[in-house]
């Protein structure tokens, strides 16, 4: 009989998977910044914060690393990530690559199945059907967006709901949202950025809250998170009149629009904390390649009002992967108890 | 072979089983009252409005009416509505009662299920699985709160969604909140206030809507249904610091706290319309049982404010009865189309 391991996931403070450190009081005063902890290399004499989603990453991954091998020791079980890709678009197949070497990098299997374009609904099902039923798989995600002549939420919905790691089916928002109920796995993304805020020591509970952006993947579940922990939240997005006079509102700003530097400084309540979820290319003559990327708010702007912000690259992104790590060792860990019981 | 009747449920202008009329512009500037049509009955000369649930609600109802009795004429089937209660609680009995008269008042066929207190949660599946196989039964709803024995989300959770006409499962929820997807039902009191918005001609594109209360029954399902509408929403809760100044930025404000009396005058923005969703008793000596009916707002002073309100009673609470009647009659037509298909 295997005896579970209670060792923590990610960190000693950790609830509902969540990670939960101490907090301390977010300053929202225009005088006062941010305090965080003092350990940040990015800290700045003017208490100006760029929060590192890199190198958060790169913790969380070490922790998940070391949970990973602990669970082939005791338990002669590898946690396994079946990823199925769609066609050849070239940004999918460079995220699904980066999924399979962060994978590799803690010890999680990876699995991946790249599928013509032109494949029928058929196709992609019998390989959700069949990693659905596989007990070495215990993530599948289906790497988005899909070629226009597949039904999306009809695949998604196909992944059975433990193995869903991405939490994109619509009972799993349901959960997310409902008072009293809790999803199977927080999408990773939004998970990212509340584990951001968490680790960055931001009081969130009571605080007010701006969602720019309300798209299943990002805005709605960012909303319910900051939501479950007692932010008073406004979600914004395209038919929002004022934007930046609601933004100028928040203490915590979410900017999850897809519009390139649309937050500017001016948006921006002196010693709010920004996530900067926006991944935009723009062109850019003295960029090696032409172009660059940026995110949704404008940080050279920012930089000067918000005590604390995430950059672009560097902030969210590293955390999303991280995130699909930890959910997919979740799920393993579940499969183990459940079969323990 | 059956012809599906396409004449509309509620109304000519109607989308997604929501009523759509020709909007007009939501005047929310301090002088300006919102402008409402003419016919209501309870205009007075300030421009203020008494929101008259009781009165839509019956002409929905008598819609309802003529509808089901096309259905019987031309399909030969009645819709049913299936009601577990659990207990003896006399609130909830006399909830059960008026479901019951009020399905006798349109044609449709209502079978309640009084079980006692201690019942096992086998007992009250017994009931739910019976009827969710029963082609006579279109709508299936178990009575809440239930006996703290029980639990709530294992029972509702085993109503089929296609019979689910409260759209409490997680699923619902989900697709209710999701962008681009669609619920099997819109949860009754949520879209009794929207209903009420619609029929009113309230415009809610681009504005600020703030929800106070976030229950699964009516703060977070309205909150979505505004925002699907385009408005600009918060949700503001017991944790909110400043509820009263969030408060009065909203053009539209649905109370939905439980806390009698709790949005005063001074809360409301000039011009703004509010939905009172609360039903609190209240002592009251001069009233003849001891005790009256209040809602969350302090009507008295609100109307001086508002430029429309609904009363309490006779606001939301008959529209959420309308509305479970509507959601049955739908119900019971995508049966029949399911079945011609």
């Amino acid at each position: 009989m295997f005896t579970v391991s209670t060792s923590p996931l990610i960190h000693p403070n950790i609830r509902n998977n969540v990670f939960m450190p101490r907090r301390i009081r977010l300053h929202t005063s225009p005088s006062i910044r941010l305090s965080i902890r003092s350990s940040s290399s990015s800290s700045r004499d003017t208490g100006f914060t760029c929060i590192d989603g890199k190198k958060e990453a790169k913790s969380i991954r070490d922790e998940i690393k070391i949970q990973v091998s602990r669970m082939a020791a005791s338990k002669n079980i590898v946690p396994g990530l079946a990823v199925i890709l769609v066609g050849d678009k070239e940004d999918s197949a460079s995220y699904v690559r980066n999924k399979k070497k962060a994978c590799e990098s803690v010890g999680i299997k990876s699995v991946d199945v790249c599928l013509p374009e032109d494949s029928s609904e058929e196709d992609v099902l019998k390989y959700v059907l069949s990693f659905n039923k596989d007990p070495s798989i215990h993530g599948i995600l289906v790497q988005l967006p899909l070629p226009s002549h597949l039904n999306e939420a009809n695949i998604l919905n196909k992944i059975i709901k433990e193995k869903d790691v991405d939490g994109f089916h619509p009972e799993n928002m349901g959960l997310l949202v409902m008072r009293g109920r809790e999803p199977y796995f927080v999408p990773c993304t939004p998970k990212g950025c509340i584990e951001l805020l968490h680790r960055y020591n931001v009081e969130i509970k009571g605080k007010r809250a701006v969602v720019i952006g309300r798209s299943n993947i990002v805005g709605l579940p960012v909303a319910h998170l900051l939501l479950n922990e007692d932010a008073t939240v406004t979600i914004i997005h395209s038919k929002t009149k004022n934007p930046e006079e609601i933004t100028r509102e928040a203490d915590i700003i979410i900017a999850a629009a897809g519009q390139p530097n649309m937050v500017r400084g001016s948006w921006i309540k002196p010693g709010a904390v920004v996530i900067d979820v926006g991944i935009n290319h723009i062109e850019d003559p003295n960029a090696p390649r032409g172009h660059r990327l940026v995110g949704d708010v404008c940080y050279e702007e920012a930089c000067k009002v918000a005590s604390a912000i995430t950059p672009v690259p560097g902030g969210v992104g590293p955390m999303t992967i991280a995130m699909l790590l930890s959910n997919t060792l979740s799920s393993a860990k579940k499969f183990i108890t459940s079969n323990d019981l």
